[in-house]
């Protein structure tokens, strides 16, 4: 097809303005993630305000993030996940022990979207909704499942 | 912190009831993605209607996402991005060539939200709206720019 190479999707996750320094705390608490970089992003409205933003990266085991807060330069389609009471997207992480990083999670103030059970497809699986209104699907493989589901 | 491993994120992204198929179409065309798997999930309404839905797993060089059809089952925050009439996820990834992933993308019906260009942080970078409401940042780093910006 084409010679091009993608690199793996890093989701870039919005969050309103002045937000993102508690949203670090958050996902340090509920994922062990740690702040790979954490950048003050200068911009200036044309009436010489201080228009600045904050992003930051994050990383918790193989898992990566960008935090960024919502600006107009975004573009029309992209809100955080509070005002558009919702999000189309599923963060889905596969972890070594799904019912200990879930309950990390809801510790940490995530709310329970989906209790974490056996399903039929091979996995425990469960479902948060965290503060900011990202939805996280966390899931471990139930061992000596066949994966021919 | 805790012993709890994490993989990558996969993000699923969340389309209409019988939009799967239509998706997939797009994305071979768009990223030239392959499909690792499709599945239907067999759900019965108590009524006994079937609500069966399409499920497929995409890849595309080391990006990989999970197309879901939408249903009441993922809960009251998920939605799709039609609906919501945004998004609060911007689906980065970094590219060997941002312009010819940029033009690929144009070319099988995305829509262009911000033009490539080079940016101050140190890549080329654009940003665009698949028919699906998703958005999607591509990137390449600037060839020679040193990465203290």
């Amino acid at each position: 097809m084409t010679g091009i190479v993608y690199e793996q999707v890093m989701p870039h996750l919005v969050v309103k303005p002045h937000q993102v320094n508690d949203a670090i705390a958050f996902y340090q608490k509920a994922f062990g993630a740690e702040e790979v970089k954490r950048q003050t992003v200068k911009k200036q409205h044309p009436t010489g305000a201080d228009k600045s933003v904050q992003h930051a990266h994050l990383r918790f085991g193989h898992a990566e993030v960008l935090l960024v807060e919502e600006t107009e330069e975004l573009g029309s389609s992209v809100h955080n996940a509070s005002s558009l009471h919702g999000t189309p997207v599923i963060l889905h992480i596969n972890t070594s022990d799904v019912d200990a990083a879930f309950k990390q999670a809801v510790e940490a103030g995530a709310k329970v979207s989906e209790k974490v059970a056996d399903q039929s497809w091979g996995q425990r699986y469960g479902k948060v909704i965290d503060p900011y209104g990202f939805v996280w699907s966390l899931a471990t493989p139930i061992h000596g499942h066949s994966h021919t589901a």
